[in-house]
């Protein structure tokens, strides 16, 4: 059978096996490798450090003329850098802007119907209620078909790319030409959704089309994979930047949702891009006559001589603690809802059936209930966000004395006026309908985002309190006699700031508040409430995209939560694999290939020997792979089969053969090997379904089956050989930790460089592996609960008494004596008469 | 003569030297060892990953009892972080405050003694000069008496420290003493001194000091260093925070001026620290009554609606680039003044002597250069930081037409306006003087920083720049009928932003002036100013900090400046020292001591054997000390005396020796080794002269000398023995390199992990080391100037192609060989009878 299998394996080759073999190398050289580490196919893990690597290598190898434009290059990077940035920052102001314009036009035109058709309340409603309908049935059917990838926010996707898994399909000019779209009419239906997580997508996608593009074009260091990651955490900030035309916020909202560490020489690439694009977004704008000059989106005219007074702080600290309470219950809710329709199995294979469906239906509840002559009378129903955020900032008291004041009605301040309901009902009622209604909306399967309707409720929930406070304080604050009146205002924008941060757990949507609103005067009440909210929430919850990296199953290492302190007691021996595959140094070709078939791991340990164990390094397995085909390769094959034909006197047939070196061919065995090897238990069937077509169609032309028997000798004798690394690429630095390395370092270790496996090793030897897999598993607790052992916090590998650790002193022990042995050994071997006197 | 030496080294030892001795290694404990690394004395790397460790370890290692409290430590570590954080903020807070009201009336002082004084000219020029000379030699003489570290500002040290680098004196309680006093007394001066700088070392020490406050008092995690480190990079914030009231801002200045990488999770402590430090600092002014409610320091009233025009843009930005060249101007000049000092012999010699001379004399040339009635009131000479700032970001316009206005004298405006000279003279007169003078005045060695001066040179020039604009358009700017005049109080703004951002590069001043100003209507001008100063300044010079380093020659590894991209083609192998200090399994006790003797390396290699070079870990210096002392300690020797007694039958000196078992001579043998092998230069005198003085004293009570000669052959003996690596700590994963690493990937492990050094690796076999010095010499350029090999772009350890490296095929053929050879002899000896037959 073995024999059987490997004659099927190594024995029959033919042009046109040799071709789908290609294939399928080129599929594997494209990076598609399936790789055992868990992940999802077409999902693979590079270091950092590796791609450190090629961002020293030369920018144009493969090109050898432009050696001297190269250098050119290399020294402009820098420049090459800004234009690349101002390129994107243009861009995506363009984007934006166009997109807020289609969005202003959808809401108009839905208005415009709305108001037409006053008459007839049912075709109002229809009409109301059709539209969304229709935008967000086609967002969702358009995402679908053309790029399932764009669904969502982004933003989690994002931070795992940046964390340094490749995501490829998340990065496509089709993701982009779909999420664009998608989002527009999401927008435009008005429904409780966000632009700003999948801008923050976009910006990446289009600075990924955008290198790709200038890669083809100038090339140079277009082409460096490091760099595309520098551009790519730029790209972010520009997409807040240019979304709320905050370039400093959306900086810092950038690196507080996306990186883990922070290197602070890349902090220049982010203001810059995101200065440029704001700057261009609000040009637009004055262009267009929108806008006088250039100001903030939601301008505030708060006083600035007494903005808030210190009497107001404790209402403003526990606004802070209330929204920290409901951005955990938002996350809670939004998971729930997710996890409610998975786990419902009748629900689920409906929904999964029809797509469709699910988004229609919740847009049609979302909008009957936001019917303005319905219940959206109640809850301000008929204005966009963009409106009732304008409303809700607005620096006047709508209340007081418990009685609305007879306001002005400029602008849609009436809309929250309602003649038979107290204002605060109304207030109330936006809140929580608003509420369920975005964790609802957000789970639909369209390009949408969740900070722009958590930041209206937050507004909302912030006037709330503000109008209270009003009405508590009707006299307002006396001050040297000056009375100064309570601004509910300064309320909504400290609510919006703080239910906004709780539920992304980041602080510098404070910075966006002051950005968005053009004023910095409520920074003490902003930055308490936020930090306060902060607190509450990472107590409680994950932040949102965090939570939808576990619902998505994203590769993501996620961080170590404060206070788990047991984290430190636990490990690398409690979670490390211990079985590692390892080639020796002495391997044979035989020990290669029955690696390559049971294992599936993309990299393989070179050890010193089965008995020393002493690590050397690690090789790729696609090095072994080519240094089986080689050792089995057809070139070898020739070479036997001509002395063996010598041998057999049969000279006549070879010249043939050796004429018939056509390149497709040639590598065609490699291929196969190569695609055997990742595939074991398809290929089998593969393999013998098309030798058997091969058969059938007569095309057998092969030499081989002339002499199964030597030849099937000549193989085994082959893989009996020992290896020769000589041709073998091999990482000579793997990167290590020891059995007794915590948990806690290892996760910083595996952070900061980008690990995606580390070796275990004990005084050189190697004990075991640890990949992102069991680490993620680690810190997520299912280790911890099935059987870690928890050991006592001094679980460090470099005690500080002077009692050693006592396996460490038994290998240490061992290899002594091994090695003493060994020199004794060599001392007797050249010192024959030393020995024998 | 090594018989001799030994003799003195191992034969005689009394209790006396023994106390010297214990004292000696107490203080080698104490972690005070010199290293040899280049770096000055009592300065050590900690690597990041080592403190990482210490994190892990059992917080009451020690103190057995208090197990249980301790785990309730640890779990609620969280919880004193925010405990420590708000007594840090409230301390920084109370100081700042302190400082700020101690200064406000050191000033008032002076102007009511200038104002007292007007009658006489002569008698009031005394006053005015010799205010600010006494306070500043007083100043500079209080730091040099207390603690010269406190002088300057203290960014570089603080830099240096967060990089991982030990500085001790720089956060004793001497310092912070020192620093507060002598930087009030310098700010009362009304010199041109910052606050800022001093106020980010004063939080550093206030943060260091509490941690050991706390430390002593409840134990627990107060004492780990990783802790400490995390609460130095919040402090710092704080810093910066409490001394503008800028929260924001101070975090993102501190992230920049002292992180290379950051990591986000530390991000909230240095926001909840900041924030609440501001709020007490503000809360402080109000309870005061000084402000009716919390407001910004630098309140400005700039029109809401339409702060700037769009065709007002140019100007900014040619603003901006101005300051970049101004910034880089600056930090030349400062570190030119330093340098001219130092070169010139006489006067340094002279300065060094009298160190008190120098200040007085800048401070009474300064004082005399801003006396009012002299060339002061050509440059508002009589206005403090303070007030000039003030009238420089007023909203009115000075001057219209040509000529200035005749505007209100309200506050301080009189002062600009001389009744015969041009207000454009006295602003350029006032920006030329106060930037030489702020440049001088920073080299003076008291406790000052840099950033407030710079500030308000910026403001001036902005001033300048906007009065320029309003009188070149004195109709303002008319959008649809309104007209609009320009805001020369907006330019101001820009221009201080813009100019400190260049001089310390970074964007964050950005930040500190909306928050300074309490307005953000600026953001894009300043956005833009600030990021093309910074393109500018960072091509031109490095920042100012930085350049302090350089100057004070700090231990900080540098960063890779953008375009140096030369820095591709150094590789790991042109740096690295090819000379190792090793010791391998069989090394006996006299290798292990003449490598303690000649080499002083804080870490040595432990390597498998001479031949084949793996490596195996790494042993600290004080392990191999100990090691060493055990072999041939006093209890060995006891032993082997008792025997050579037993032998000889003079039984009855024994139980005398046997008795004398005091903890303080048993190990004062291992301390004088210790000493011996750390300064192998000094120490032989200094024993030689020991040991006579207790032979003068008659207390040679030691038994040795009655064997010399088979104690001195013991002695051989023992060294001769291999080494027992049993007791002995080994770290088991040092981090390797290998050395085709180029320099670039190089400085970056070495930034992320904190490095201190690493080892070079080929295929497990040790062949280099780099440490930090290597590093910083490569990148400075040294290194490249007088010999490294500069390769050509590709290279990279993993290329692309399949051709190895071919001293990498060489070396693992060697292993291959070699390792075949060793399997061979071990056949060969495990199956005699196979070879035989």
């Amino acid at each position: 059978m073995q024999k059987c299998f490997q004659y099927l394996m190594y024995g029959r080759y033919t042009q046109e096996l040799g071709v789908y073999a290609k294939v399928e190398a080129a599929r594997l050289r494209d990076g598609e490798v399936r790789d055992g580490s868990g992940l999802r196919r077409n999902t693979s893990v590079r270091s950092r450090a590796a791609d450190l690597l090629e961002y020293e290598k030369d920018p144009c190898a493969k090109c050898q003329v432009c050696a001297s434009r190269c250098q050119k290059f290399l020294i402009s990077r820098v420049g090459e850098d800004w234009i690349f940035l101002i390129l994107l920052g243009l861009l995506m102001a363009l984007v934006s802007w166009v997109m807020d314009y289609a969005i202003a036009f959808c809401q108009e035109a839905q208005k415009w119907m709305h108001g037409g058709l006053d008459s007839n309340l049912l075709l109002q409603y229809i009409a109301w209620v059709t539209y969304p309908v229709v935008l967000i049935t086609f967002s969702a059917g358009f995402t679908q078909i053309l790029a399932p990838q764009a669904v969502g926010s982004g933003i989690p996707e994002m931070k795992t790319i940046l964390r340094g898994v490749v995501l490829k399909e998340y990065l496509t000019f089709k993701t982009f030409v779909a999420k664009v779209i998608g989002l527009t009419c999401a927008l435009g239906s008005g429904m409780p959704l966000g632009k700003e997580g999948p801008f923050v997508h976009v910006a990446s996608l289009c600075a990924a089309l955008l290198s790709k593009f200038m890669a083809a074009l100038f090339g140079g260091s277009y082409m460096n994979e490091l760099r595309n990651t520098e551009m790519l955490s730029a790209a972010c900030a520009v997409g807040v930047g240019c979304c709320f035309a905050a370039p400093i916020g959306g900086v810092l909202f950038s690196i507080e949702v996306t990186s883990t560490f922070f290197a602070v020489r890349n902090y220049w690439r982010g203001f810059f891009a995101a200065t440029f694009s704001a700057f261009i977004f609000r040009v637009l704008a004055v262009l267009n006559q929108e806008e006088d000059t250039i100001t903030a989106l939601f301008k505030t005219r708060f006083r600035l001589d007494f903005p808030f007074d210190l009497q107001e702080l404790p209402a403003f600290a526990i606004l802070g603690v209330a929204c920290g309470f409901g951005g955990a219950l938002f996350v809670y809710l939004n998971r729930l809802i997710v996890e409610c329709m998975r786990k419902q199995k009748t629900i689920n294979k409906f929904l999964l059936r029809k797509r469709l469906v699910y988004p229609a239906l919740v847009t049609l509840l979302v909008s009957t209930l936001t019917f303005p002559p319905g219940l959206g009378q109640f809850m301000a129903g008929q204005l966009t966000q963009h409106e009732s955020l304008v409303a809700l900032f607005d620096n006047r008291t709508w209340c007081r004395q418990g009685v609305a004041e007879e306001f002005d009605y400029i602008s849609h301040h009436h809309a929250w006026k309602h003649p038979q309901v107290n204002l605060f009902i109304t207030l109330i009622l936006f809140i929580i309908m608003k509420f369920w209604m975005s964790a609802v909306a957000t789970t639909m399967p369209v390009p949408c985002g969740a900070f722009m309707p958590v930041f209206l409720i937050g507004a909302g929930f912030g006037r709330l309190v503000g109008e209270i406070m009003a009405v508590m304080f009707p006299d307002g604050i006396q001050v040297d006699g000056t009375v100064y009146p309570i601004v509910p205002g300064g309320y909504a924008v400290v609510g919006a700031a703080a239910l906004s941060g709780a539920v992304t757990h980041t602080v510098s949507t404070a910075v966006i508040v002051f950005e968005l609103t053009g004023q910095i005067s409520h920074i003490l009440p902003v930055m308490i409430a936020v930090i306060l909210a902060n607190a509450v929430a990472q107590a409680l919850q994950p932040s949102l995209y965090d939570s939808i990296i576990r619902i998505k199953k994203l590769p993501y290492l996620p961080e170590l939560g404060m206070g788990h302190h047991e984290k430190y007691n636990i490990r690398v021996e409690d979670i490390m694999v211990r079985d590692v595959r390892y080639i020796t140094l002495n391997s044979s070709y035989r020990d290669l290939q029955e690696m390559l078939l049971t294992g599936q791991l993309r990299t393989l340990a070179l050890v010193e020997s089965r008995d020393s164990m002493i690590l050397l390094g690690s090789i790729e397995r696609l090095q072994l792979q080519s240094l089986l085909s080689q050792q089995l390769g057809r070139q070898r094959r020739l070479e036997y089969l001509r002395q063996l034909a010598q041998d057999n006197g049969n000279q006549d047939h070879l010249p043939s053969l050796t004429t018939d070196s056509s390149p497709s061919s040639a590598c065609s065995f490699a291929a196969l090997n190569t695609s055997t090897n990742v595939r074991p238990a398809q290929t089998l069937d593969d393999q013998s379904k098309i030798i058997r077509s091969i058969i059938l169609k007569g095309l057998f032309v092969c030499f081989w089956p002339l002499f199964p028997l030597q030849i099937s000798e000549w193989e085994e004798q082959q893989l009996d050989e020992p290896v020769e690394f000589k041709n073998c690429k091999i990482d000579p630095a793997p990167f290590q930790l020891v059995e007794q390395t915590s948990l806690h370092k290892t996760h910083t270790i595996f952070s900061l460089l980008g690990l995606d496996h580390a070796y275990v090793t004990s005084m050189g030897r190697l004990v075991g592996v640890v990949s992102l897999k069991e680490l993620r598993k680690a810190i997520e607790g299912s280790v911890t609960v099935t059987g870690v052992k928890v050991r006592p916090p001094l679980a460090s590998f470099r005690d500080s008494g002077n009692s050693t650790n006592v396996s460490e002193v038994t290998e240490l022990h061992k290899l002594c004596i091994r090695h003493r042995g060994l020199s004794y050994i060599s001392m007797h071997q050249n010192h024959p008469k030393h020995t024998n006197s």
